[in-house]
């Protein structure tokens, strides 16, 4: 059986588990003080251009942004965020859960409008009635998008400009930002992101790490108590040095961006064939998540070769179905299930 | 000036000012234990056909949908209600403060269709992700609802139909109750919301009293520790009484709905003329507000005359506005207005 | 039937009936935006001597205790008080309800003593896993306390300047504030309570009022969005003025403090007979609370007169009791009492 | 530099590592759905003598307690626990961020005593107040305590006694529960736990997992929607095959307790030089946290040549610490040690 179903099914890259077993019988203090950690973080500036950063390692992606989010709003604030966005619809509700509304605006293959943004600030505050209503207080985009997609250099500005202009944060979800950063024709850098947001996070679980999330904030005045914030939302882990072991290793030798380009190069391989095949695309996404819309009775038949989701509910001829290839994809499956299309 | 921007402009009705003036010196005990808010309690029962019910005072609105809903749902649980709803506008995230989504569905004229929440109950358990999404715990609607709307009885039935099949609660927020049950042509009675809902509160506020909402929970299995809710909410009054014999005094000779009965005479009045001189209904409303869509240079003209409320933001030609009578609505008030048309 | 039970047994101060009847009929704006809030606001900031200062008024205890605590907390921060304080025992858990703990420190006689918060917050940061603690964000203190003592000037200035030097917010909760300003031999005056804390509130529920309490913020820095934080806890009143009349006329020739020196003067001679007859202070208070320790034989004999509460659960052979007056209490119904000693 | 400071200073045990390592590029489904998953849970039930119960693997301790605590109590409801409890001092108010109170009672060695319970909940309902204040809901004990000690077999039985005629839930901690289980004399067994709790967590990241805990529901009944909860406080592992991985090997061939007992041994070793070199116990723990008073500058000696904690904040003249063995301690470096004492 091949496997598109997702990009966290296998455990972690060989390196990282090799540098796992050589510290394994170490002793370090917990909690994310040891020099493991902070190698890491000094790795993850220096990428990042920042001179006044701080990096912040936490387990997954929904305690990521379940902590974050709650500490950069104020209780009567809520954070803009598209309709299709992990935080409003996979998340079981954990935004909600620390008291604060996602303000749902309509997104364009899964990107989120500077000028959508831009105009519910605007009305927002011409409602006469406004402190009736949740103030918006940051936003939040995902890079790549759920849907695969990535936002444009001139876009980022743009969104990061009427954040500015407003007073409120720009927060990026990068929970697959290596494949944000691998894909071709892409012109945002991660210096980009880390100069345009003001908090954002680099996803390892799903780019070669066992687990792992680095915290980027951008500028010592942000969430300057962040730490006992990640201890109170259950997210800070005893043997923190697992974290910076493995981000020390993705960010030596480009090793995260390296791995990332080869699930990318599968992820088009995979795409060019289909699109060749005369399937649908049901989004166009430059990034390791391809989106096809499929007759079920193809969709039938392929899932006796390949383990593939669909994308929400089953339509009653056809249904839209997601193809994710990962660091760890092999070409020959790849080539093998285009044979079978 | 005339006034018709809301239903809580004025104080109580004179009936209701003069019962709290009779009881002042009176010395009873705390926190609905007394006496009044006993007897207000059995009045409603009766009216509304219950045996087995419990009624609740609270003093406003969002605090009552808060409690209620708080209390009505598991951690994993959100409450479905339409876009236009209260508790998703216009309440400042008091839901999401404690820790739950709103499920937001579309509206028809205001009010939520039974088809949309079976389908998207349905669809939500056929997705193979819904564990990762947050649960449709019950349903919230209003009756009149945010734009004066009114279900009927058909339609209530099928509401309450879906929500017993999905094993969920219908929980209903009677604002302004009181004009809902005056409209003419409404086939929805007291006893028919008892029998149908779990869960739903006679406004206070907006039909005579100084303030106050009596929820009624229709079992006695529903929310059996909704009092200490009620305190651990801010909700639960010192001096209770206060608001027994309120509901006590509207809840004798049927004052309740007989004063809500002259608010709607009124606002047929004002729609009739504004029909008559040729205005255009943003939305049919056979209830205490009303709601027209006029020039925006004939809204400056007007609120020289009466203030009155925009809908929403300004439109750059015409805007939508409301008109709200109440039970403190003269008919004279009226008249004037309708000269100035 | 005499009654010492408690000082929220009766309706509103006479003249304030008077008031808000007068007004019933009346058409303003809701939510406090009317002017005879503005004018309440005005009196009572002048009474504070404070130029910079904003007053929101809200309805009860429990609810003004969680919205100011809500609003001055960060998430990762609890608020100090005592183990004695009405947050940590008899709102059921509304402080913690909105995720903040209450950080409980010994009391003397109802009091914080500064030097507890001095030291509790140098071992908190000398403590080495202090940030797997809840920081200490502010301090609660009750003035009068919950056992009737009051802090003396000498006191409120040490704790002051303990939350300064600190940089913590000091709240004083003053639901019984008339009745300790209008005590004999205090050195404390609404000057010194608003020059040395930095938000305090002045209760009407207890002190003349139906219902009702004056959020005083002492700078403008401090809670710049309240008014929404009181939306979403469900504490803004729809007709904001029935607080503004209330408050306008307590805060009119000195009406707060002179009733509140009534029920002093009964408390006194209520004590004066208990001490007289050799009964046994429970703790020594110079307001409208009396905390006496009798047999229970005594008890049951004397609750046949008059009604009065247990201090907590029943002792074997006695229990502290509590006599409470207030500013309607009837210099006849104290001499009646004290007949029966 | 040797150290005793805490227990999860290395990696994982060898044979963990080693399994990790073996099914690496393995490719599973995610969130705890896998194979491996199922027979960690499979061992674990058959380990605790549960026919009916269901097993949860999440991340961490402090996540663990908040997020069982949040399902486990209803929104008036508090948990019971002791003063020196881990949730009520070092988890930053993780249980306070859920909504709940923590209710404190004394601690006796850190234990919980069975009658204080019963003596607590009985008040409680004695108390007319009581519906002001916070219900209790449930009781949270570790075993080992956070002072390494152990409750007997007849305290569980009483503990749990209590809380069953209360109709409340019990929940036993067991970051360190393997040390607890393969201490020298105590007569309580895995299955005892399981029999006399509702719920529990078998801790993996102290005792040779990299991380990871089990919860153990010991009725189908209890916590039926666990698993969206989880999701919702960020505490569900994407790849959470490495949980059930970690656990499968941790419960073959009783590796689990194997190793706790090898640690406890270590521990022995130390407590008994010191008790032989005369230095004082804070408590007597048979587990592996040993605490000791030491004069300051004997612990600055000491400091020197191993690494080990102050138990608090230092005192003038002397302090407790703590020494902690593990899986890994090797015994020449607790020979090492005991050769400077």
């Amino acid at each position: 059986m091949l496997h598109f179903d997702t990009d966290y099914m296998e455990g972690a890259h060989p390196q990282v588990m090799r540098r796992l077993l050589e510290t394994n019988a170490e002793r370090t203090v917990g909690y994310g003080r040891d020099e493991y950690t902070k190698r890491a973080e000094s790795l993850i500036l220096d990428a990042c251009g920042l001179d006044n950063g701080k990096v912040h390692f936490l387990v997954g992606g929904t305690q990521t942004n379940a902590t974050v989010i709650d500490g950069l709003l104020a209780r009567h604030e809520g954070v803009v965020a598209t309709d299709t966005s992990h935080i409003n619809n996979h998340e079981t509700g954990a935004i909600e859960a620390t008291g604060h509304k996602v303000l749902v605006l309509p997104s364009e293959n899964g990107k989120l409008r500077a000028e959508d943004v831009k105009r519910y600030i605007d009305d927002f505050y011409r409602d006469e009635t406004f402190e009736h209503m949740v103030f918006p207080g940051m936003v939040y985009i995902s890079h790549p998008t759920e849907l695969g997609t990535l936002y444009t250099l001139e876009e980022l500005r743009s969104l990061s400009g009427v954040c500015r202009k407003a007073g409120i944060t720009l927060y990026l979800d990068g929970a697959r930002l290596g494949y944000g950063l691998a894909a071709e024709g892409t012109d945002v850098t991660l210096k980009d992101i880390a100069r345009l947001c003001d908090v954002f996070y680099i996803g390892g679980t799903k780019v070669g790490a066992l687990f792992g999330e680095a915290v980027v904030i951008t500028r010592s005045d942000i969430l300057p108590r962040f730490y006992p914030l990640i201890k109170q939302h259950g997210a800070l882990l005893a043997k923190g040095r697992l974290l910076g072991i493995q981000f020390e290793t993705l960010f030596t030798d480009d090793l995260y961006i390296r791995i990332a380009g080869h699930a990318v190069k599968m992820a088009m391989k995979l795409k060019n064939a289909l699109l060749g095949r005369g399937y649908r695309q049901y989004v166009d996404s430059p990034t390791n998540q391809q989106f096809f819309i499929l007759p079920n009775r193809e969709i039938d038949r392929l899932r006796k070769i390949a383990s593939f989701e669909p994308w929400g509910v089953y339509g009653e001829e056809e249904t839209p179905v997601r193809f994710v290839t990962d660091w760890a994809t092999k070409e020959e499956d790849v080539d093998e299930f285009i044979g079978h299309l």
